[in-house]
């Protein structure tokens, strides 16, 4: 029996195709419901930035026919004898980032990275990804989540890569109650890094964007005091005059450049942290102006990486949607019904980014 | 010229009186402005649970016509030479503890033990403390932060001691996004603990107490999700009930007896930290079920202490007022002016505990 | 085929035996090499205190006819299908405690609890253990270390449960380079916490027990630097004494009571941390002195648990036996060659206490 | 009466000159002995690269007749009224970092930033430095260590700089036990730095140099395991190779350029650490190659600065050479003794590196 979904059919071509089976892209090896794993059936699913690089940009190489998407909650339909936790008909929230738990990476405290760096992100990468009507999912106790009969499944989706990847940016940073952050970028990941450093209790939170509208959004609902709109000179400059020339404890990139990283050097106060969650698609080399960095005697950390995902993470970010500390419909500014068309025009909406858009979700009806 | 405050006589009695200057109390030494200090006259005042300690129960030891205090807003009336970054006239908040910043244990990270156990707390234990016409602050740079004029002096007076003790609490916790918390007690501090666990993002709150009006305050305005009254059962039992046997992550411990700690190790799961905040005055040991701390291995971790007090904390402290991510007002439910005999009848209010009462708080008129 | 071992009959009495088959001892369900599993067969093993305590104090509860043992070097006789980097014939490390990677609690970081507290400790436990002709491991990728060519199969059995447990005990105390350390208890344990303590960097370390020859023995080869002889007064008077009352900053328990801990609270400085690793077998409470612990202001943290086990802990540890950061040699006092039987003589060496004896181990011959 | 010592005369002119008073050089401000503070005659003094980079290349701008240095051990000659921990006669180690206790940044938990990115280095900085008749200390208690008598005062002259230094960057990188770590560089620093990893645990240590006998001293003394000679390759490719494609977890960069940090992201696993301590003193920007740095996605975080300095750290310090846990003498390949001309001899020694040096020092005869 045939599997429709919606496809990147290869480096700028994508559409709503059918398979014989599920593979793992990469190796074209047949993926069937292993003892551990767990087959599931998409109930809502979101389109991402990511979605786009991949099939627009290439940014992972070529793929041919292979289904697209890493955001989903769904429903199971099969599961694997050594699965106790989960059974056929729970409904389910999946990770973008579903590790093999067991490898030493995820021992060392680096599950995104089990199998090579990155390599937790399987989804749309190495195997078919949640467009589809089944998908499948690695280690379904180490990675799924229940999804509580309170909680919206569409809300849900957000947290599979959104919520989950903005948090960490902020997480990585090991923002302190009181300190001051700046945030670059007001995509949905970094409404979320936003949404992550006020959480972990920032006091002034500095938004870099150039849009109004979503630094409305970000000031609203996420705890931003400040607006700094890059058009209207170096973010780093209003920073520093902002804060007396102070700069920041900590600043989570979301978005830029090669050379945002060394930009965001020159607003951090000595012992602060930058955070990185923007995915580096261009550009030979990473720089920062050597005098930024205190002639590398100023204790500037930089850091950053890909959301660990799994299990007890989407597990905590539920919570915070049952207990109403995280509010994520305001994210959601297009929320859409349909089949694979559906899925397709989401991507399409991402891709012509109409204005008022942040975040596009799709329940589809089946 | 003789100084008016308000004063400990001798154990169990208080009263207004004038001494002829400011003194080191354990010593008798006369307390002049060193190159370093300020002295500082208040504007508003706050009485604490500690003060009744100090004068009832004798928790310091006998002490004779002390000035009490050591929550104070105030404006500075006279500093050091080598005081460089306030001048007279300035308007400051003061911290309860003001550590000696060049102590081997400042530098060991433990500011609050400068010069030994707890002995960065100096007001109304070593020296005179802030109820008082003029009072005496040792290293003015390092531990007095300016009141903003957008900040409510009377307000700012919560950060010296109860903000920053109930905050101490949380951090100590190391709370991360998503993690469940229980609070033990709902005075002051343990309502700040309350919101410091909700700043820092804890998803469920347990608030324990036996006051409805008080988890309402902690509901309301602190993140407090569930209410525990322990006079409806062991409230170690309420919380496993309510999760299912998980118990929670972290415990903050603002109120109880020898105890509680062990009665809070039944209900935390392993790898969790329960972090105590209370002054334990009576009682020979602290017991510890050897089960309930699954018999030394089970990664229950247990810590506590003193507030680090100090001039940076209190400047991360005023900016969550400035950004309003921390509203105070909800604490002082009794906001009074006048004078010292004020002071005396705000100190009485709390040995009284009328309901209603949570912080009483007095705007000095002079 | 039947299966000899060295089994527990009941509590106070052991024997080799023969069993028709492995099994999950607390359910009595057979164990098969499940698609993650391995089965593998002891070349080297050792016997522990634990195992005393198991049959002889019934400190885990009653067990029929359970092979004992949890310390083993072995090789593989067979994989599960899911097993991808261990094949028949291998040589292997076990750890003693062999977690489920992809639980919640592993998730958290407590792989050790994984299952419910204490459940990452199967052999011997939940299970047959290693002293059998064969046994049973989970998780086979996540739980199996290589044992390399130049390696001594009898040092490697002291990585299993003797040095991952003390230096865990070392670990959770965060001891920083030339901070003072105590470590009370010289039992094979508590030498590798005082080797553990060394590596991390401790100056003096204080090292408390009875038998010079231990402290001989910590001294030569694994860093202490004072003797404190309990038998001569109390521990925490003689460092107390020693250091000019200023205590030291860590303090690691590996032997003692239910009052030890409150003992060791008397010789910590503020802002220390007590990690215990000893296993509380008996008594009500833990008690800690009131005073002691300065009337919880005094930032005393006390922690402790069960060492998390693992493939990666043990490939780390590996390494520092193959580049001779640690020589295990010195704890192993008794090497025997031979059959079950003689793992039964070991374990009564371990319970008459001969002098001179700190830990034997058996090279098995087949 | 005039005070004699070795000075810079400007960029590139050094010599042995007399000045009226000690300065702040910056200002111009005359030095005295404040309450705090505490003057001091050298006994023995390290001339240091850093003074190399002052003289010759002009790294901190010019100045004019300042005394050069900032590694002594001395005695107190005068003490400020509140200083209480040491008086006139006592032998000290001077740390080469002297930060203002009590600033914010100090609170924050970066003293060396005191006052401003790298302000808590003052000798031969800000203000006079130790190679002369007498030097100035602020904040002594703060900033001085006894000299234990036990400790050779040339032994501890290596603690002021190159101990702190080097164990800084090896403290930064958060080593764990059993972890491999690379070093990039083993003169004095690097070679401390190799000292600081080993004494942190580390298993194997890849030392990156092209001299065999600085090699050789670094496997001897301080625990390399492996000689990376960049002459023959990359580092990065070899070390790649001798971990069979896994790098390292930890890279300790003392030495190279502002493409060093670049290229160690080559080697090193994801979640590792990179730890600068090398000054950069030429280049425009540190260049990261994108695709070596996982596009961002890599958790590869890079950190590093200035040594913090005080009165703690040298505490620390001076009890491992007590303790023999560290010992310094292999590092001090030229022990000179005699007067400020000799010190000069020392310094060009520095500039000329003739074959076997490390680290000269000078015992000063009066």
């Amino acid at each position: 029996m045939a599997i429709k979904g919606f496809a990147m059919l290869g480096i700028g071509s994508v559409g709503v195709i059918e398979k014989d089976y599920l593979e793992e892209v990469t190796t074209g090896k047949r993926l069937e419901c292993g003892p551990l794993d767990a087959i599931v059936k998409p109930i809502a699913v979101a389109t991402c930035t990511s979605d786009l690089h991949t099939c627009y940009e290439g940014g992972i190489g070529d793929r041919k026919n292979m289904f697209l998407g890493h955001e989903a909650v769904g429903e199971i339909i099969e599961v694997g004898e050594h699965v106790y936790d989960f059974k056929v008909g729970d409904k389910v929230i999946v990770p973008a980032i579903t590790p093999d738990w067991n490898s030493i990476n995820a021992q060392r405290g680096f599950a995104q990275h089990s199998g090579g760096p990155l390599s937790g992100w399987k989804f749309s990468n190495f195997k078919d990804g949640v467009f589809a009507e089944k998908f499948h999912v690695n280690d379904a106790d180490g990675n799924l989540a229940l999804l509580p009969n309170n909680v919206d499944p569409v809300d849900a989706v957000m947290l599979c890569d959104m919520v989950t990847t903005g948090f960490h940016c902020a997480e990585s940073a090991d923002i302190k109650i009181g300190e001051t952050v700046a945030v670059i970028g007001l995509g949905p990941v970094g409404l979320m890094a936003c949404a992550g450093a006020n959480l972990m209790g920032a006091s002034e939170i500095y938004a870099v964007d150039c849009i109004d509208f979503r630094y409305e959004v970000a000031h609203k609902h996420y705890g931003a005091t400040h607006f700094v709109n890059f058009k209207k000179g170096k973010f780093q400059d209003q920073i520093n005059e902002l804060t007396n020339g102070r700069g920041v404890d900590k600043i989570l990139i979301a978005a830029g450049t090669v050379q945002t990283i060394g930009d965001a050097c020159e607003c951090l106060i000595n012992g602060g942290i930058i955070s990185n969650i923007n995915y580096l698609g261009t550009g030979d080399t990473i720089t920062i102006p050597r005098l930024a960095w205190d002639v590398g005697m100023g204790h500037k950390t930089i850091t950053g990486g890909l959301t660990p995902g799994g299990r007890y993470e989407l597990e905590k970010l539920t919570r915070l949607l049952q207990t109403n500390k995280l509010n994520v419909k305001p994210l959601i500014t297009h929320r859409l019904k349909g089949n694979f068309e559906t899925v397709a025009q989401s991507l399409a909406l991402m891709k012509n980014k109409p204005e008022g858009l942040i975040k596009p979700a799709v329940e589809l009806e089946w």
